[in-house]
C-alpha cells in the first residue's frame, strides 16, 4: 500500500482529516489494502503524509464511527470484519450500471417527445411566445411584499403551508374570478397548484381509467393532450375554427366523459367560443354525464374591453373545471396557477395533492395574496393590456404591410401570440429554418395539430418583443416568404 | 320583469356597468324575462335605475360582446335567439350539482387517511415535529438573495426555468454532497423536485407496475408508503430495531425491485445504519436487481461530529436513489428538495416532471444556490446543529428526570424528534389525549407502523421548542404518565 501518489489540498475549504479520511475509505472499498487488515499506525502514516498525527487520528476515528475500521487499543487501528474482500470482487463484476426496467407509464413517458430548449443560439428577434415581459412587471412592490413575510418573528415559513394553498390567496382569488371573470365560486373551491400542468395531472389520474376517451381540441394545447395520454387515456380530436371549439363536430358515438376546452382565447388558433357553443357544449356535458375543464390560460389578456365571462359561471351544475395561471400575467418562473374545482372534487384533489407534494410555496403564495388584495394586481393586469394590446397591434400592422394577402390568422385582439397560416405552397419548417437564418425565431405550429399532416402554419409570440422589434422581425420574415415563394 | 329589487353598491370597486351587466346576465340566464326578448329601452332603464344612461348601455354593450343580447339599431336591445328558454329548464332540472366518477386511483385517494391540521387549539407547548426553529434562520441574509434576482433587467423571471434545476443550485448541491455526504454524483444526476413526495411519485410511477413489491421499513415514514400504495404497489413490510433497516428480515421470498430506507437516521425510530448492514443491503439489491431509495430526510442533522456518509456512495453500480430536502435545514415552506438518479433514470425522470410540472420556481432555487455558494448554508447548518443538539441534550435529560425507566428510545443522537415507547399497560391515545388536557402536544407513533397492533409509543419534536418550554413539556408529560399508571 502506498500512501505517496496521494495528493491533499491543504488550501482546500475541505478540512485536511476529512481528505485523508475519504481517500482512506476509497482506499479501503477498492481492496488496496489487499489482504491487509491493519492500516497503519497513525504516527508513521502522519510522518509519511507530512501532517499532524492529530488529523490522522481524526480521519481513522471517522473511519472507525462510519465502521470501516475498528480501533484496538494498543494493537492498533483495523479494516473491520463486516467490509469483505468481495465487495471489491462486486465492485469488479458490477461495472454495468443499473439498468431500469420501466413501468408502462414510464414507457409513454420516455415515447413522449418533449419540447426541450434548442441547442442553437437565440436568434436577434425571438418570437417565443410564453414569455412575460419583464420592464412591466413592478418589481419594486414584489420586492416589498416578500420582504414583509421574512421576518424572524413570522413562524409562517417554519411550518408546512396548506396543502390546498394559502388561504388569503384562495379569497382573493375567488373575489377575483367572481368580479372579472364571471366565475361561480366560494374560496374553498379555489386550490392553488404548481402550474397548470400539475392540476391536470392529478384530474387525469382522479378521473381517468386507461382507455378512457377525452376529448380535445386540434390545433390545441399539446402537453395537456400529452398528460392524458400520459395516464393512458384515448383521445378524440375535434376541430376548431375561428370560433374556437366546434361543438357540433364532436363525434356523435363519442363516449367522452371529459373535454379540455380553451374557450376565451383558443389555443394556439385563437378565437372566443360564443355563447351559442359554450351552451351546446354544456348541454352536450349534461347529456353525457361529462365534465369540461376550462383552460383560461390568458383570460385576462383581451385588449377590446373587458374579458369574457367564464364558461364556468354559465354551468348550472357544476359540470366546469376552471383553470388559471398567473405565469401569464405575473411571470413563468413564479410557477403558481389554481383551480376552481366543482364542490365533489375538491377533498380528493386536495387528498391526492397533499400524498404527492404537499402544496406550493407559502411566501410566494402570502406574496400574489397581497398584491391582489392592495390592488397591485389588477392594475398590473392593466398596464399588461395596454402594452401588449399595442405591441399585438404592431405585429398585426407589420403583417399587413410585409405579408398583405400572403397569410391568415383569427383576428382575435387578445392572448400573447398570433398563430399564421402560411401558404399552402410552402413548407413550415422551410419557413422556420429561413427565418432563424434571417436572424428571427418563429415556431412551428405542426406540434399542436393532433392529425398529420397539418396546414403550414407559424407561431408568433410578441410579449417579449420591443414594438420595434416585432415591425423589424416581421419584415424580415416578410422577405424570407417572399423569397421562398419566389424560389 | 321588475328591476326595483335591485340593488347596486355605489361605492365598490366594481363599475356600476358591471354591476348592471351580472344582473341583467343572472336575470337573462335564469329566464326572468320569462318569453319577453325585448329588453327595456336604455333611457327607460337608466330612469328606473336611477343611474346614468352611458352605464346602461355599457352593460348592453358588454352583453351583447357576449352574446347574450342582439342590438338591432332602432328596434332595440333583445334577449340573443341562441339563448334558450330551455337552458332554465335544464338548469331547474339539473339543481342536482356534478358527481364524478372516480377511476381507481381516485378511489385509493380517496380512502387514504391523510392527516390534516387538527382543529383544536395549539397546545401551549407543541412537541409536533417536522418544524425548523425560525429564530435561527438568516432572514436577513435571505431577504437579499431574493432581492438580487428581483431586478427589472433580470429576464430570468420571465422566462420559464429549466425543468430539471437552475442549474448553478444542481451543481452547489453535487458538490456539497460529494464533500459532506459522500455521495458519488454529478450535477447532471441531480434535479430539483418541490418537495421529496414528488420525486416518490414520479419514481413510483415510472417503476412499477400495479402488484409490484415494494419494501418499506416499519415503524416507517408513512407518507411513502402511502404514496408506493397508492400507484399499486404491494408493501412488504420489513422491521426495524435501534441499528435501522433489519436486512436479514427481508423475506426470502421478496420479488421486491425497490426498496425504500432512511439509513442515515431511521424516521420514525431513530438510529443509524452500521455499514455491515449497508453493504448487505447493497448485496440483496445487486442479487434481486433491485433499487434502493434512500431517504437522507435530515442526514445533516448529527450532534455528534459530522454526519455520517450516504448509502449512495457505498454503491457501485448506481443502485441508490439519493433523496434530501431543504425542509428540514432552511424551512418548509420552500418546498424545496432534490434527488440524485442513477444516470438511466435522469432523462425519464426530467422528461416526466417536465409534463406534470415543468420544474420549481427559479427566483428560490436561484436564492438557495447563492446561500450555498457564499458559504451560508454551512454556516447555517453549523447554527442548527448547535441549537437542535443542545434542544435534545435537554429533551433527553429531561425524560431521564421525569420519565426515569419509564420509556424506551434510540438514544440517537441527530435528527428533531425522539420517539417514546412507552409502558405496555397504557394506550398511545390515552396518553396523548391526557398530554393534551395538560397543554401539552404529542403525537402518536400508530400511523408509522405498517402492522397493526403497534406497541405504544408517542413523538415528541423538539425543533420548535424552546429549551424551557422542553423541560416544562416533559415535566408535565410525566406527571401526566404517572397518574395515568397508578390509575
Amino acid at each position: 500500500m502506498n500512501f505517496n501518489d496521494w495528493t491533499f489540498d491543504r488550501q482546500s475549504q475541505i478540512p485536511l482529516y476529512l481528505q485523508l479520511y475519504q481517500q482512506l475509505r476509497e482506499a479501503i472499498l477498492q481492496g488496496d489494502f489487499g489482504s491487509q487488515r491493519r492500516l497503519p499506525p497513525s504516527r508513521a502514516l502522519a510522518d509519511a503524509l507530512d501532517m499532524a498525527r492529530v488529523t490522522v487520528s481524526q480521519a481513522y476515528d471517522q473511519l472507525a464511527a462510519e465502521g470501516f475500521v475498528v480501533q484496538r487499543s494498543g494493537a492498533g487501528t483495523f479494516i473491520a470484519p463486516q467490509v469483505p474482500l468481495s465487495l471489491v470482487e462486486e465492485t469488479q463484476a458490477n461495472v454495468r450500471p443499473f439498468q431500469p426496467n420501466f413501468s408502462s407509464w414510464g414507457e409513454r413517458v420516455r415515447q413522449t417527445a418533449v419540447a426541450t430548449a434548442s441547442k442553437t443560439p437565440r436568434p436577434e428577434i425571438d418570437f417565443g411566445f410564453g414569455r412575460s415581459f419583464p420592464h412591466i412587471f413592478p418589481y419594486d412592490i414584489w420586492r416589498k411584499l416578500l420582504a414583509r413575510y421574512l421576518s424572524t418573528d413570522d413562524v409562517m415559513l417554519s411550518r408546512y403551508g396548506s396543502v390546498a394553498g394559502f388561504h388569503p390567496l384562495r379569497e382573493a382569488l375567488a373575489d377575483y374570478l367572481t368580479r372579472w371573470r364571471g366565475v361561480v365560486c366560494q374560496a374553498e373551491q379555489v386550490v392553488i397548484v404548481n402550474g397548470a400542468q400539475q392540476a391536470l395531472d392529478i384530474l387525469a389520474r382522479l378521473l381517468l381509467e386507461p382507455g378512457d376517451e377525452v376529448l380535445v381540441e386540434t390545433p390545441g394545447y399539446a402537453d395537456a393532450a400529452a398528460l392524458f395520454a400520459l395516464n393512458g387515456a384515448r383521445l378524440t380530436a375535434v376541430p376548431v375554427d375561428d370560433a374556437g371549439f366546434c361543438v357540433d363536430r364532436i363525434p356523435a358515438h363519442s363516449q367522452a366523459r371529459l373535454a379540455f376546452v380553451t374557450p376565451s382565447n383558443q389555443f394556439p388558433h385563437g378565437g372566443t367560443l360564443p355563447l351559442a357553443r359554450r351552451l351546446a357544449l354544456l348541454q352536450w356535458a349534461q347529456q353525457h354525464d361529462a365534465l369540461i375543464i376550462e383552460d383560461d390560460y390568458d383570460g385576462e389578456l383581451r385588449y377590446d374591453g373587458r374579458p369574457l365571462a367564464a364558461l364556468q359561471g354559465l354551468s348550472a351544475d357544476e359540470r366546469v373545471i376552471y383553470l388559471g395561471t398567473f405565469s401569464k400575467v405575473l411571470f413563468p418562473a413564479l410557477r403558481l396557477s389554481y383551480v376552481v374545482l366543482p364542490t365533489a372534487l375538491v377533498l380528493p384533489f386536495v387528498q391526492a395533492k397533499q400524498l404527492i407534494d404537499r402544496g406550493a410555496p407559502t411566501l410566494t403564495q402570502a406574496a400574489v395574496a397581497d398584491f391582489m388584495l392592495e390592488g397591485h394586481f389588477e392594475r398590473h393586469l392593466r398596464h399588461l393590456r395596454q402594452a401588449y394590446g399595442e405591441r399585438r397591434e404592431t405585429l398585426v400592422a407589420a403583417l399587413q404591410t410585409h405579408l398583405p394577402n400572403l397569410v391568415r390568422y383569427a383576428d382575435e385582439p387578445a392572448g400573447l401570440h398570433v398563430m399564421l397560416y402560411l401558404p399552402e405552397a410552402l413548407a413550415e419548417t422551410a419557413v422556420i429554418t429561413a427565418a432563424a437564418e434571417a436572424g428571427v425565431g418563429v415556431y412551428p405550429a405542426a406540434p399542436y395539430f393532433m392529425r398529420q399532416p397539418s396546414p403550414p402554419a407559424i407561431l408568433l409570440g410578441f410579449s417579449g418583443l420591443s414594438e420595434p422589434d416585432i415591425e423589424q422581425g416581421v419584415a424580415q420574415l416578410g422577405g424570407v416568404v417572399g423569397k421562398l415563394l419566389d424560389a
